[in-house]
């Protein structure tokens, strides 16, 4: 019989730590899930995850463990597994985090930024598998992204490839939390599309959204907006049509710019149904060159919040 | 003594085929330029590029010929050097163009798009010498370009990629020819920048552009707007400032979704002085990633239209 192979993922959030013990096939076959606990600062975390790790690897009795993964927040230097400056953690500015785990584990260990683990693992396991070649977009409180070229990442020269949230859309627009004009995040990130919710609430007073937060507008947030699409109210299609139409510009620009057709979309934004995808397919089509229009191909992500763990695992198997 | 190697570079234009005999050090040691005759349909077109081809070849006198490579207008289908619908020949939809050179002079032969092939000639001869990973822009009658990672041309998965013309800047935009909106070639390229200098002439009555075109607006071209702005002229250098900040957007985007760090721009209208290429470095520091800002590099091309040739040539070389 041959041996199983497997391997630990580690999805490294803000507030949480998620682990899972992965098959070689993608299958989850143990996970922990531990505080990230930030405000203790870098070595407090790192025994967080430490622990959770030690935790799934109980559940490993048999087989050969290939290394560890981790999808990490912040700048990561992925050649030599060190993080700079994730938000949420405080003191941490940079740390080897590849070789802190290393010394309790003794196995490879590889580490990468959140955006591009998810994106590896919808092409290991999800909605990527079938394509070789896609542009991956997590859609939530920002617009993050990753590059899949040939079934592998595409990290480009420093490590930074598929900002996808900071293409552009118009010269003479929002001005962006990065400091540049017009980058689709400032429009379609959670910030402003709460705001946009909130301006238009005043003449759709029957709105579903009005009954989702009891009435106090303070509490409008995209969650809610998602929650009265998917009920059929107007408004809130209207906003993410609106939405998606601006996302595909973007799209449209970074697929004739990398040569691509297909764009994975996940993230807790893409969940207001499936007249979002439509819209994003609209406007991308109108925005790629001609000979592309016809193969453009706009999917959800399959792997919702466990592609971090799979992710990160797929980084060693 | 060793052998010299030389490869014959075949600049396929839409009114002129150039060709040269190239030295794998990147000299011309001879060239050759006929006219295309593209009117003719793509036999006699054919048989011009083997005339100008045999012609260079009398000059190897000695030596290896490493190949035959040709850069092409139209879509190119570079693995099997086809090439479909060049602008400009009447009659040519689908020709296979490498198989139908090889028959006379059995060589291997390559075929490469115009503007990736500018793009290797810069690599490999040129301005990008120096630098393994770089965005390549041809910006003249439209506005094209090429990618160079690890010194090597980046052609997407499809074949298509660089086509920074057809960034969008403005989701509420200018239509463009490729029937998209707010393409950067729609605000930039020559028919555009035409107009907004015949606009702004009426307000302009003593600009140097005027006395270019002897007072004949329908004659005002970027050629034109160029020499009045290399003589100081106000308006002409108005005018490409803010198309050089418009095309900085577009890079903006351009880097952030490939990681590039440095531009290389030719074509004819990048003559216009430094101040263009100061507008451009300005506009695309402020649409990357803050990360990235201190490392933008915006430098010409050195090639000018040897290009053509030595890219082709450094397609075999």
């Amino acid at each position: 019989m041959s041996q199983i192979h497997y391997a630990v993922g580690v999805d490294f959030g803000g507030t949480t730590i998620k682990t899972g013990l992965i098959s070689s096939e993608g299958k989850i076959i143990a996970q922990a899930k531990v505080p990230t606990m930030g405000d203790e600062g870098p070595k407090i975390v790192i025994q967080q995850m430490q622990k959770s790790i030690a935790e799934v690897l109980t559940h490993a009795k048999k087989g050969k463990l290939r290394g560890i993964g981790i999808g990490s927040p912040g700048i990561v230097h992925q050649q030599d597994g060190i993080v700079f400056d994730p938000p949420n953690i405080k003191g941490w500015h940079r740390v080897a985090l590849s070789r802190e785990i290393r010394k309790v584990f003794k196995v490879e260990v590889k580490v990468e930024n959140d955006a591009n683990v998810a994106a590896i693992a919808e092409a290991k396991f999800g909605a990527g598998k079938r394509y070789p070649n896609f542009l991956f977009v997590i859609w939530g409180t920002g617009v993050g992204g990753g590059i899949i070229l040939d079934g592998e990442i595409f990290r480009g020269p420093h490590g930074g490839a598929g900002e996808i949230g900071h293409v552009s859309i118009d010269y003479n627009g929002l001005l962006c939390n990065c400091g540049a004009i017009g980058c689709v995040e400032a429009y379609i990130g959670q910030r402003n599309l709460s705001k946009r919710a909130v301006e238009q609430l005043k003449n759709h007073p029957t709105s579903r959204i009005l009954d989702l937060v009891r009435g106090d507008i303070s509490k409008v947030e995209p969650v809610y907006i998602s929650q009265a699409a998917l009920e059929g109210d107007q408004l809130a299609r209207e906003i993410f049509t609106e939405a998606g139409t601006l996302l595909g510009v973007a799209l449209g620009s970074a697929l004739n710019t990398v040569d691509l057709r297909v764009v994975i979309i996940g993230g807790g934004i893409s969940a207001a149904g499936d007249f979002v995808y439509d819209a994003i397919k609209k406007s991308t089509q109108a925005h790629v060159m001609k000979s592309m229009r016809k193969d453009i191909t706009i999917i959800p992500a399959k792997l919702g919040n466990t592609a971090g763990m799979l992710g990160a695992a797929g980084l060693v198997l």
